[in-house]
């Protein structure tokens, strides 16, 4: 069903008070992995229940074991294809606070951008599903197909409660397919499909010594330090070469085929435009591999935090009681999360130093998903965003995890059509993330005309 | 000279005084290291001025580039030996601050103990000297020899403005020996004369990556982590059996000679005690040393701090823009701190990592210093150490490090007479840290005594 003029006219008529409501929505800081922002994830999810009320949805907040989800119905056609929105209304942390050029919840507008925690993960990009239904209602009195707009409020946290909702709630939640709005098109030029996304597990070292901090006059020489110890074991994780040190891992891992390989290749990347926004001299990856490549069909290490001792100005010579580490690696198929989980433990607790404890913690993990090309609905959404975009996408695979992907084909047996509106240098998760508004609104667009081709 | 029953009398009758005196002293949070705590330095150089001219002193604020010396002095007799007494008003940061069972600051007395920031090192060792000077010309009139006394409000920075110091006010401070307590006997049971300190090379490695935090899903293959090379380097600095793997760090290094080891094998030394104090299950330190000879007269090398990305609740999953850490050597005979220093430098920033930056800062040095153990000086201190503990020191060696000491040999020519009142349990640099009474009065009795002694 080709999307009715009247459609686009409307959602471009709207254009300024999308924007309003986004602004809006990124003022609540709704950080899920803090305990001290508890109230702001209530108030979150309270948002959208009222805004999809409000765009004509019948909607719910359900609760979770931890924080909870937001639910907005609306099935007329009961011969026709539903499609199951997921995203998530919750926001990474915005540390470091000190390098946002604006306060991370106080959104701000410049140069065709809004710059928030949460502008392009996955606010704005969650906003183009309620925007799209609101202003289809508003011109045409009801949309084409059944929509269903799950939102959750863990996605950041590696969505620890919505296997358990998935599966209590199967009926509720039948659909023909999920779409997904939480990643990015190849670049600001190219809309794009994401067919393949990472996994992920995420673990926790700590490593503990002697009961308080000491002096290192007094026991220097004497003592094992923690801080030298998880140096040593992060040391071991990963070799300079950028292979990964865990025995085992990559024992699952399935090498990309020619043909891939050459699709990839064929698709722009503009290396020196990236080493100029990331600001360093060189990308630095696995021999062998293109850099597109490394982010979407090949496994890594990260560490993304560490800690102990003294990190103040000037000098103070103690040894540290405990220091840790957060180390993540990224999954591609047919690596498991658990397993990879299990086989980190292993190696990380078998390695033995005396005088001290190391223990390991798996906060999260998610699973690697690749996407089946030949669907009806991808069908359906390469006219849309060909509609939306001025021009049709690409079929890419995105370095990051959601990971309620497999759950959705595992527990509801649906496949997911990823459909990034942002862009790669968005920021997401780092400091200054930022929405391009134009993005939005040809997000906006698209998701309307993805319902219009989707009901064909 | 023997000193009179009379001056042990007073100082029996002003030991309550003597602590309220303390516990105000201790009150002033000196922290030397923090700019923000520069009011509080200024104050705690005012406390030691007023209370040294209470005591009978002339003294004076001394401005330097950094914090004040203050010097106080009583010098009645032209033909007697001179002390130049050394200690200092500044103290290590408190944290962690959520460790102390007390706050670091506001003084509490328990069970015979002052738990304060500041208790043993150095203001409760510093103190016995003022108050020994106080109460021998209350009950006597006048002091048996002459008396300079310095402190100074930078040695846990590294005594950075003392050497110019020192240079300028070469006959101001001219003396026969200096007397410092700055450390500990050898247990609670044996008091001792330390006849060598290690000296440090304190250094700050950074690490330079992206401009900002990066999503590591997004970057994670292509991006070179900070926090990763920083684990790679800190693993390179120290092998598994203890030993320093900078090249060069041992070159000048003076093994201890066999009447040395039997001297300090005879030692007593309660190393089940130790491991319950610290909570360890084991001490881990060099192959073929014991546990004395690792902290006196072996060099190492340990991580104070480290830092880089996230460390708060939960999963972030960032790919730091920097990370760095702390990293402090302690010295012995005949290692120079800036030889070190310049090796640790070429190693770390000569370890190449494409796409990061690595540079190392010096912090603060010391170097290490041996005292002659036949001087007269010594002799006196050990008559009249037995005086105040009622049993013979014995000779030590200490882990720590007083920047001055080698600076009072190279500028003043003078030697210095090591005599810790504090217990290697009190937890110097640590929370909770901490001076028993009975050390700050036999101190104070000692350092009568050894007034006396001196005069001989």
């Amino acid at each position: 069903m080709t999307p009715p003029e009247r459609v686009f006219e409307t959602i471009g008529k709207n254009r300024e008070e999308h924007v309003q409501e986004l602004l809006e929505f990124l003022r609540i800081p709704s950080v899920s992995t803090l305990s001290e922002n508890a109230g702001d994830i209530r108030k979150a999810a309270e948002w959208c229940l009222k805004r999809m009320q409000r765009a004509g949805l019948q909607a719910s907040v359900l609760e979770t074991r931890g924080h909870p989800v937001v639910l907005g119905e609306r099935c007329p056609h009961p011969g026709r294809p539903t499609v199951l929105v997921y995203g998530h209304y919750d926001v990474q942390p915005p540390d470091p606070l000190d390098e946002w050029v604006t306060p991370p919840f106080s959104p701000s507008v410049k140069d065709g951008y809004v710059y928030a925690r949460g502008a392009t993960d996955d606010k704005g990009q969650l906003l183009t599903y309620l925007m799209a239904v609101n202003d289809i209602l508003a011109c045409q009195g009801e949309i084409p197909v059944n929509v269903k707009i799950l939102v959750e409020g863990e996605e950041e946290i590696g969505s620890p409660h919505l296997e358990p909702f998935l599966e209590a709630n199967r009926e509720r939640l039948a659909a023909d397919v999920v779409a997904v709005s939480d990643g990015s098109q190849l670049d600001a030029d190219t809309p794009a499909i994401t067919c393949g996304i990472r996994g992920m597990a995420y673990m926790q070292i700590n490593v503990e010594g002697p009961r308080f901090d000491l002096h290192s006059g007094a026991f220097g020489g004497n003592v094992a330090n923690p801080a030298q110890v998880l140096a040593w074991i992060l040391a071991a994780l990963k070799k300079r070469d950028g292979t990964v040190a865990v025995p085992g891992f990559y024992d699952e891992v399935v090498e990309p085929d020619a043909a891939r390989r050459r699709e990839m290749s064929e698709l722009p990347f503009d290396e020196d435009g990236v080493k100029a926004y990331l600001g360093v001299e060189q990308l630095v990856g696995e021999e062998g591999y293109s850099p597109l490549e490394r982010k979407g069909m090949r496994p890594t290490l990260d560490v993304n935090g560490i800690w102990g001792g003294f990190s103040g100005e000037g000098a103070k010579t103690v040894i540290p009681a405990r220091a840790g580490a957060k180390v993540s690696m990224r999954l591609v198929p047919n690596q498991r999360s658990s397993v990879v989980a299990r086989r980190f433990r292993e190696f990380v607790e078998g390695m033995r130093f005396p005088g001290i404890r190391v223990s390991v913690q798996e906060l999260a993990g998610a699973e690697p998903v690749l996407v089946p090309r030949d669907l009806p609905s991808v069908r359906a959404a390469v006219r849309a965003i060909e509609k939306g975009f001025g021009r049709p996408p690409v079929f890419i695979r995105e370095g990051g995890s959601i990971p309620v992907v497999s759950q959705f084909k595992e527990i509801l047996g649906l496949d997911t059509l990823l459909m990034g509106w942002g862009s790669p240098d968005d920021g997401a998760h780092s400091p200054n993330e930022r929405f391009r508004l134009e993005d939005f609104h040809r997000g906006t667009c698209s998701v309307a005309a993805f319902l219009y081709e989707l009901a064909s």
